[in-house]
């Protein structure tokens, strides 16, 4: 897992729970890096059918679309 | 934004990606924090509605379905 739980834990608390579990953070970190290797498999497909080596905000963008 | 950029960035490169700007970085975070905002919001009326005070790794689970 690359995301920590702590910030994972500040938006949950920030949507207006009072108390969380530790499985409630870690579930909800696994969802996002899921999404996020999505994306950014999308994203790089993108990047080198364009030609590019660096993958940019325009790339992630599209991606976001299709995924 | 609470989700720091490394973690987003190592993702990317285990996406397969030689390079990327920082601009693609900060956008992947800012649609995970999207992302991960409207399901605890969801998780959060979810149990609230079960009369619970914690959210559960099950309210995020159902949450993220419904959104």
């Amino acid at each position: 897992m690359e995301l920590s739980l702590a910030p994972v834990g500040r938006i949950i608390k920030s949507a207006g729970a009072e108390r969380m579990s530790s499985d409630a953070k870690k579930y909800l970190a696994s969802l996002l890096e899921e999404y996020a290797g999505k994306v950014a498999s999308e994203a790089v497909k993108l990047c080198e059918y364009a030609g590019r080596e660096t993958v940019s905000a325009e790339d992630i963008k599209l991606a976001a679309k299709r995924v």
